[in-house]
């Protein structure tokens, strides 16, 4: 890895602007001459976006807690040695739309009682964190609009109404809180061009 | 559980006919008046089909022993949740060609080193052994000519030859040592009525 080939992921609830940032970070990176990998989780290769079609499609009871975490590990394996890894080790920096992260903070949410399992599941089978990552904070009931607005048949959180919200920005913030050593909380309420150059700055 | 609802799997190498005697032992017990669940793995549930497919078609180099892995972890918990343990607790039998011990002796024989991983994962993520475990135990060239035979598209190890089977039939009957509490070694070099006739007797 050189020292410009960086692993960052983007993490914050749906409608916060994270996708946006993830794209208008690696433009910004490109337009430097840095070669950049914009990825996304859960998917970001082959064999990961048809586990995210078996994740993000049918019944929303289809899996089970821990079947679902399960098949988030395996797609998130495949991510990281088929994108993630090569890339870094061919000197590109990495950009992800969402990693590890979001499994636990939205799986804290809805199933704390298997936060632990997560984690240990993470260090055994996954064993790697992003260099940086970028937790882009905004207001949930502005993101809950927003989320429902662009509603792509895919989204079975946001149908869990405003306090669900709350406790997700509130897992991440907890999250980034206990990991100051990669985490930069972003404040997202601002014009994304503002949001871009705070973001900009910090690398 | 009634005292008739047993947890009974069968393992062997391709070819070992124990397909053939766990469909033999469901009728015999059927034929008894108790009432039986005979099911597979991979599989075994709707959604564990669906994992099942994403495993056994497609490159063999398609995911890695680790992603792997975690898709046949994945398929056994659905398999578990959604038909194992239901049948249980209604009080039938449940006869499963194939469950964890496959994972363990074909992982094994592939990626030795991973074998720890595998029992971690599954002592984490699955926690449960069948009650009895008969392997069927089979002369490697003679069972890898009848694989051969009826090969379906889903045959990965098949092609891998001679040494490849007797190193899995190897696996097994280490297996079957270090688990003598559930697993019973059954030669099935023989007639398979005579082989049903010996399994029925076990219980």
């Amino acid at each position: 890895m050189t020292a410009t080939a960086r692993f960052i992921s983007f993490e914050g609830i749906d409608g916060s602007g994270k996708s946006t940032q993830a794209r208008l970070l690696a433009d910004s990176l490109r337009a430097d001459g840095t070669e950049v990998v914009l990825t996304r989780e859960p998917g970001g290769s082959p064999g990961a976006e048809e586990i995210r079609s078996l994740l993000l499609t049918g019944d929303t009871d289809r899996w089970s807690a821990r079947t679902e975490i399960l098949l988030f590990t395996a797609a998130r394996r495949d991510h990281l040695e088929k994108t993630v890894l090569p890339a870094l080790d061919a000197g590109r920096t990495v950009i992800s739309d969402r990693f590890a992260d979001s499994t636990r903070v939205y799986q804290g949410a809805t199933r704390g009682d298997l936060r632990h399992m997560v984690d240990q599941l993470h260090t055994l089978m996954i064993g790697r964190e992003p260099d940086l990552t970028f937790i882009i904070d905004m207001d949930p009931a502005t993101a809950l609009r927003r989320g429902l607005a662009r509603s792509s048949g895919e989204d079975r959180f946001e149908d869990m109404g405003l306090p669900f919200q709350e406790t997700l920005r509130h897992g991440f913030l907890s999250l980034a809180r206990a990991n100051t050593d990669r985490c930069v909380v972003i404040d997202g309420n601002r014009d994304p061009a503002a949001v871009a150059s705070e973001i900009r700055a910090h690398l």
